[in-house]
């Protein structure tokens, strides 16, 4: 086992995760015996029995307030699929580590083992006395919208699946941009959305929420339309909301005359088929780490061009929305995350690149510190407006 | 609501818990994008790929084997009984604060929404990919005790509920030295143990593997013995492996000419009792607050005296024993804790007062700093003596 470990360790992603990427520490002293008498018994049986009286109280005197739980079964990781909850702890404390850098919010990695609709629902019921919020990660779809749905039901704290709402988040916040620099209104755009899993979902339904003219959505076996047979409820509901037009066949097909491409499915788009979209198209190939079209390929025929990665421009990154959205709620207290609080820091994501938007900058740095305080503050002030802030 | 939070705040046990007393942060750092390519995408997913492969691998490339969950219902808090998952938080980020702070263990406090046996243990099950261990905490007898039982069966990490095997464990070692100085044998001793409740049957197994004499336990019906009608399973058990004597009656009568009283349940014993014990008594009178007899009361009569007060000598803490058993096991990733490992953290802590050993220095204080490791050194010999050590 060593000689292996040593042999790992020569790659630095390796040698940077041995021994975890958390720690949980005390925020207080505890010196000496009169730090115990306050901080655990006799005097932290005062502060019980308060809380035991008044649990709003536990917001004010526990970190409860503060501490999201970070909730995977582990069968949709990052591009890697279903590898279960041992192989995703990597990317859930990666997760609670820019939540606390970025937002200032503390969080747990809760790795289940457990796949089912209802044991994970229940199981994260029973666990939410213990948080302030729960982001639901990398649950593969369909199961991850009923999951999000019952526990925005049951639960009176944000619930947030950030495969969906982060990424459509950032991806409506940068195509705002991008329709203003080519000079058109969302409303006069049509869209072809490659996959339907959590992601595509959650873009769609944020695009049309946000005015875009027509949208269409492709599954591994073509365009969504209505009627088309053998597709799960969500994709039913998806196909009567969408596409207009009316267009069957493929995505390449579907991209003729095209304004916009997001893909978000993994599939491989040809140089072809972005070269039929119109004059200033836009392309977003988001897929990780291989875009659907490599971005200076796609950049021959499209006026914008956007990835999921870091070593090109205008990088559609969760991580700009996250750890504002949840600082944001947290910070009024919200007992859920609404649409327009979404809404809300999509714009004020857009906002922070403001006038100097250009063709490689529809989209800011996830280091650029403007960032969380303006969707912090976003979605606090429309989570009061909303009516769902609780100070 | 903000008057009554200035109130509350007058009180220094309040003011220390605004906000709680926790964070989580992260051991490495993000202050740029290329920091941000290993600790999260692209370069966590050959981490996440290397671990689906190997599982055995998230003990090292995740902080899974440094974190143990401090779970609890709420049932049973300090002395405050069932206030709740909500008023338990304080005491559980407490145990946390401790954790860290004594055993450089990283824990997550969990305060459960459910009390049901099956609810509990099928929802720690569906936890455990995510921690190195489960402290079990202030969860009401008898369903602690199938609980713990059902737990260590399920899984393969270790399972250690403190109210039990922590109070066990410190008054043994207590119990030790005690009877060291009074220069008698553990075998000749006969205890009356007050309290059949989680500590109370944990600590009476404890002091029956180091072999005392005899040792009767009462509830708050009186002394149980064999036959006594209406008893719960665990209290059927306890009478077929206690009080060898045969009494019946109240706790305060079995103290005449008794060697050692053990008090674990908040009753109230007199001092004429206490007077009608041997010569050389041992009195532990560990409830809190409010000891059974007041120790200054109890000392008029006994050789030696112990409370779990900070206030008077002789404190018996859990915390000499957790911090130490779960670094000790998590060191070598033991499968479980034995009853040996147990009691090699009693010996061991007993072995920090060694010569030393005075009626009022019987256990070393919490904040003597060879008390974790030796705990810790102890615990992980001994595992991999009893062969449940995975390194």
């Amino acid at each position: 086992m060593t000689a292996s470990l040593e042999a790992l360790d020569l790659d630095p992603a390796f040698a940077l995760h041995r021994g975890g990427k958390l720690e949980v520490r005390a925020t207080i002293p505890v010196r000496n015996a009169d730090d115990l008498s306050l901080a655990y018994t006799p005097g932290v049986a005062r502060v019980c029995s308060a809380i035991a009286d008044s649990p709003e109280l536990a917001n004010e005197y526990t970190w409860v307030s503060n501490v999201v739980a970070v909730v995977t079964d582990g069968t949709a990781v990052l591009g890697l699929g279903d590898i279960g909850p041992a192989g995703a702890m990597p990317v859930m404390e990666g997760k609670s580590l820019l939540f606390k850098e970025f937002g200032g919010v503390d969080s747990v990695p809760i790795c289940l083992d457990c796949t089912g609709v209802d044991e994970i629902v229940e199981t994260v019921v029973r666990l939410a006395p213990s948080f302030g919020g729960i982001n639901l990660e990398d649950i593969s779809a369909p199961r991850c919208f009923e999951i999000e749905d019952r526990l925005r039901e049951l639960l009176s704290i944000p619930v947030f699946h950030d495969d969906q709402h982060g990424t459509a988040i950032v991806a409506t916040a940068a195509l705002t941009n991008a329709a203003r620099l080519i000079g058109r209104p969302l409303g006069e755009l049509r869209a072809v959305v490659a996959g339907a899993g959590a992601s595509g979902v959650a873009v769609t339904r944020m695009l049309l929420n946000a005015g875009i003219g027509d949208i269409a959505v492709s599954d591994s076996k073509g365009l969504i339309f209505e009627g088309r047979a053998g597709m799960n409820p969500y994709k039913d509901a998806l196909a009567r909301e969408t596409n207009k037009a009316g267009l069957t066949g493929s995505t390449e097909a579907a991209l003729a005359g095209a304004d916009v491409f997001i893909g978000l499915s993994g599939a491989t788009i040809s140089e072809q088929a972005i070269a039929s979209m119109t004059q200033d198209a836009i392309v977003f190939a988001l897929s990780n780490p291989t875009p659907e079209v490599h971005p200076q390929v796609a950049a021959r025929h499209a006026a914008v061009v956007a990835t999921g990665r870091s070593d090109f421009p205008n990088q559609i990154n969760n991580v700009l929305a996250f750890p504002g959205v949840f600082r944001g709620a947290l910070d009024v207290r919200a007992t859920t995350i609404t649409e327009n609080m979404k809404i809300a820091a999509a714009a004020a994501l857009a906002g922070v690149v403001g006038d100097e938007v250009r063709a490689d900058y529809i989209i800011p740095s996830p280091f650029d510190d403007r960032v969380a305080p303006a969707v912090t503050r976003a979605v606090a002030d429309q989570a009061r407006k909303d009516g769902v802030a609780r100070r």
